[in-house]
């Protein structure tokens, strides 16, 4: 029989070293692997149906706000992604290059899009040709590749999946109010489904997009005070539609020049929820994105007790099915090793059935977060499960929320901030939006100016910046980040 | 105001010519345009909705049968793909190779991935250890390319939209249950839910799959008689598992070699519904997959009849949400011309309201496939339309199984069976499985053996090979293809 502690012990305590922590247990818990090519990832079944749900999630979202969705070419001509000036400058280093197909040179080399603005914007200046062609709202779901150096499963790789939403508008307005709206779809996409608390705001000139006039982000904390930034959303003003001629006849017989935005969050979010939610005994999903919500673990000592348990069991699971994501282990292991696996992986509710419990026509529901126990009687789990799995939904959402909390940290002194970033978490300092500033705080402390959250202090901002002693004009948040 | 028979006008009979009918087609009702790269495409809202419906009911029909989703690498390295000889000799010549990554040559060639039983075969032999570890049920949704000289959209793309599956078990008995059991699958969906007739059954040697023992196929008849391949399944019996060392630990204690399958089916087969179902006036789509099942086309003539018009097709809308999928053409042009742009892009039913429709509380449907009228009290809606979608989605079976019929033909005769390929559609003829013989009718008339049906002669076939005269073992379809 396996060794029913073999998880725990294995596992290393995420108090101890955290980034280990966290590539052993995106290992163990198969969620994904390293693939033969060099930064890049395998998704394994149960990290991929953590990003079936999210995805499931977002473009229900995405479609109610009339997003439509489409699909680009992997494969984008050279001439394309040098037509915009910052945007190559921003990606080339990053790029992989096809040059050979079909058994023959290439007579111009392929970008494998690491983004797709360029050649959407080809497209956009085909389709777009009068104001009643706008606004343009599509999205994509698809795999970019950006050739990183070095990576961490999810968080960086070579290779990854996301969507790439991207808008052409009548107006510089009209472009921002998309911006925000796509932006306010992330934050409720990561509170509600992910349970991760976000702050939404607007990133410095040195950390927007390249191309972008402005970006936004949401920024998350993860369980070692780092900050990672969950989704974006940019308002590219008329940068794209200029480089791409995306023009536009307007009502009043005027040509002009479309407003474009574009906006993504990728499966760097399952890095979010594992580094967000894990504790030592491993995964903590919330009910919303676990492939299963429940996990139903049989007992019995003496075989003669078997039939009448799993009777029970296959009555419940059936019951169950289509309500609530239910999985049975029905494998050979004892109860205490599967009780070690399913909390290492994450499944938010464990439901116990066993002699007594068919006795009594109950079962027992234990919590994955704080291990409550409940006993539940049969007729009463359709309704009390999707009860419970709310429940859990939403304290693991508090829990976050007052993680960041002690973890934030407000300062007017620069060596207070420099020991907040080095062992503490998030610094919110008055600041005076200077370039020069910021690249120098990060040189220093390694810290990176997150956000500029929308929630800035009422009546303005009083006082002077952290670190150029100049006028404050916002608060910011830095942090080390992912 | 638009030309009323802007549409009908300009799309080219099927009849005269009807791969430009097609090419026309999938341009005018914004389904994929051309993409700057090379034979790759663009799949426009319209079209991408066909795939997501297509996409839902086939991911919901694997997951009936356990499979699950997972996500391997885009990229494959040179070394891989060369492991398998069939499998390199087939994919070689169409494989587009990155050689440049990050600003430096890379040691190897990267191949992206024309398919990837390679990289998941690497994959397979590092999880597979015991025979507990089998059946290995996998796929994955992705973009394949392979390098294409003369493309058609949807149909032949250099890169390509699909599913692959694929699998590992203990025997090649169990291989071959899997891969029987995937095609059928692929009929069912094909059959029920893009309402085309297929036949299933097994490829010949000169046409199976690079690298596999047996390969099964559906196929389908065109609107123009020519054959469309519109799903495949594989067994790789032992090929692939001792190329790349899939191995386990039998219950019997003795290392064996496990064997694999794989099973795709790709946007292609939107080309398919287009071809089998659409008409002289455009698309007909089948309900089940149809972006928009039902139009509402509001009619007024005077400005004081507008507002119960849109009071009511506002109710209606509102009352159908979520039941089935509406679309509501608010646009400002005149009726006429919205029923020829509704039955160009092929929704399968139009409703009509009017003021008169408004006086007896009725509405107007008209069906895409027959044009068959019947009004409906609004009362009886919620009923009513559903039932009209499931009738149109039968006739439109029913109406491309009797085309197929009226264009398959038995014959005996050589001379027959190249008038039928020429002009007809499909040879049913007697055959005796010979390769060479296979290769001189495809050079003489450009006829491939499309299929060896699952359904033969009860009681064996009797008689001579149509070409060698052979005594023949069964019946094969022949016919010009996509």
């Amino acid at each position: 029989m396996v060794n029913e502690e073999k998880f725990v012990e294995d596992l290393v305590d995420q108090d101890d070293d955290f980034s280990k922590w966290y590539n052993q247990l995106v290992r163990k818990a198969e969620l994904a692997d390293y693939a033969p090519v060099r930064g890049c990832m395998i998704i394994r079944p149960y990290g991929y149906a953590i990003w079936e749900n999210l995805q499931h999630h977002l473009d229900t979202r995405f479609k109610e706000t009339g997003v439509e969705n489409a699909y680009f070419p992997l494969l984008i001509p050279q001439s394309f992604l040098t037509k915009e000036a910052e945007h190559i400058e921003g990606f080339a280093p990053e790029v992989a290059w096809v040059t050979r197909g079909g058994g023959e040179e290439l007579e111009e080399p392929l970008a494998i899009r690491p983004t797709s603005e360029t050649i959407i914007g080809h497209s956009f200046s085909k389709w777009i040709q009068s104001y009643r062609d706008l606004p343009l709202v599509l999205n994509q779901w698809n795999n970019v590749m950006r050739w990183e150096k070095r990576t961490a499963l999810f968080l960086r790789t070579s290779e990854f999946l996301w969507q790439e939403g991207h808008t052409a508008h009548r107006t510089f307005e009209e472009a921002e109010e998309r911006t925000r709206m796509m932006l306010e779809v992330y934050r409720a996409l990561a509170e509600e489904d992910a349970a991760i608390p976000v702050i939404p705001g607007r990133k410095s000139e040195n950390e927007k997009f390249a191309g972008a006039v402005r970006t936004y982000s949401i920024e998350a904390m993860m369980g070692d005070g780092k900050a990672l930034q969950a989704g974006t959303s940019h308002n590219m003003g008329h940068n794209f539609a200029q480089s791409f001629d995306i023009q536009y006849l307007d009502a009043d017989g005027q040509r002009k020049y479309a407003a474009t935005t574009s906006w993504g969050m990728s499966t760097r979010m399952i890095g979010g929820i594992i580094m967000v939610h894990g504790d030592k005994s491993g995964l903590m999903l919330p009910p919303r994105l676990a492939p299963y919500q429940v996990v139903i673990v049989p007992i019995w000592r003496k075989e003669k007790e078997r039939e009448a348990v799993m009777d029970m069991v296959d009555r419940v699971e059936k019951m169950l099915r289509g309500k609530v994501r239910v999985k049975v282990d029905r494998s050979d292991n004892t109860p205490g090793w599967k009780y070690n696996e399913w909390e290492m992986r994450g499944v938010p509710v464990r439901m116990e059935i066993g002699p007594r419990d068919v006795q009594n026509n109950n079962v027992m529901l234990v919590r994955r977060d704080n291990r409550a126990k409940e006993p539940v009687p049969v007729e009463a789990l359709e309704t009390r499960l999707p009860e419970l799995l709310e429940e859990v939904q939403k304290a693991m959402y508090q829990r976050a929320l007052a993680f960041r909390e002690q973890n934030t940290f407000s300062t007017e002194s620069y060596d207070e901030f420099k020991e907040i970033i080095a062992n503490r978490g998030f610094a919110r300092v008055k600041w005076a939006e200077d370039s020069a500033a910021e690249t120098a705080i990060k040189e220093e402390t390694k810290a990176t100016l997150r956000v500029i959250p929308f929630a800035q202090p009422e009546g303005g901002v009083q006082g002077k910046c952290i670190y150029t002693g100049k006028p404050a004009t916002c608060e910011a948040i830095f942090a080390r980040a992912y």
